[in-house]
């Protein structure tokens, strides 16, 4: 892989990505660092010292090959590896995370949701049967598992993380509305989807202040 | 309202919310920004700057009240007015933000939600049943509606915005894993549930070079 991507450049680079995967979907072979800002509101020079951090080239006079800088990002971002996730919590979110297809085009294959609830274990997601989550161990230790999605109430995040750990999961994808600690050497990416209902609420009052 | 906000101190405002909802829960009467810093991971000055930029106010040597502070920032945030969405697309996203209890605990309330799909016009989702796109102007003529969620493919996303748009939605909470073109005067916040996951793909091999 490349050398270390700053924090700045590391959050657009799935962004990049996004662009020249529907450029290679549309057909287009080849971009220039000029086109690319146009369409992603950046600048040309921007583009190219992005690109360049992350030991990406484009040629003089032709610009990028779509194709090929698709596919170096995708291997910087490390998505070119298939990924297995489990999923901890069967509720809404842990079933529209385990139902959605756009991440298993992205190589993040689902292969367990565990939940705590008899109502809910047993139960069909799409292709999956929802497991007992005290049974999680045994099904770790036959499983390689690279991230677990959180997706349980905040009273039991803490010990899911902690549990987790000691079972030797490393990275976590974050839908719990907390701020968890994590141990030293693992990795969290939180989502907190009701920060950008907040954040959208300010903005409708910013542009409208008579509401 | 308080005057403009800036961008970074607004990304942070609603984690002070969050944290200050949390503290109010267990009962937390007041805090100093010195006891806030080291919750949150910044620096007591940091906190107390962000705090004045939103017009709130501490009080030397006794810090902030808790329900004051988190209600004032509520305020800056306009979560305190009860907001009217609708969802466009009845999928697993749609399904899920429309089942979520944690939205409607701040005051984004979903009214309708939307489908073009005869097989999921009619179902019931939660308290809601989803009603058919075509009729979405007669619903808008008759209930106020503040926020639009986009929970459609990336093939509609840009007509469904379009559409809305001529009907008097100007605010849209955006889950289409694509940049929509917004009209001027309208304010989008988009969710790329996918790139968090992509960071997240980064930072495993980052930690663990040997993957």
């Amino acid at each position: 892989m490349a050398g270390h991507v700053s924090e700045a450049v590391l959050r657009r680079l799935p962004r990049y990505y996004r662009y020249l995967k529907e450029l290679e979907a549309n057909n287009v072979m080849q971009i220039s660092s000029q086109e690319l800002a146009e369409t992603m509101g950046l600048t040309a020079s921007q583009i190219r010292q992005d690109i360049n951090c992350t030991g990406g080239e484009g040629r003089q006079g032709f610009g990028y090959s779509v194709v090929q800088l698709r596919r170096h990002i995708g291997g910087v971002l490390g998505i070119q590896h298939r990924q297995n996730m489990i999923i901890v919590g069967a509720g809404n979110i842990g079933s529209a995370v385990a139902l959605s297809d756009s991440f298993r085009d992205s190589n993040f294959i689902t292969i367990g949701i565990f939940d705590v609830d008899p109502a809910k274990i047993g139960r069909r997601i799409g292709s999956l049967t929802v497991l007992d989550y005290a049974d999680i161990a045994a099904f770790l230790a036959l499983n390689p598992v690279h991230i677990a999605v959180l997706a349980v109430p905040i009273s039991s995040g803490q010990a899911v993380v902690d549990r987790l750990h000691t079972l030797g999961i490393n990275a976590y994808w974050n839908f719990v509305p907390t701020d968890l600690i994590i141990p030293d050497g693992a990795t969290i990416v939180s989502v907190h989807l009701e920060e950008g209902l907040q954040i959208l609420s300010y903005k409708i009052r910013e542009n409208d202040p008579g509401l």
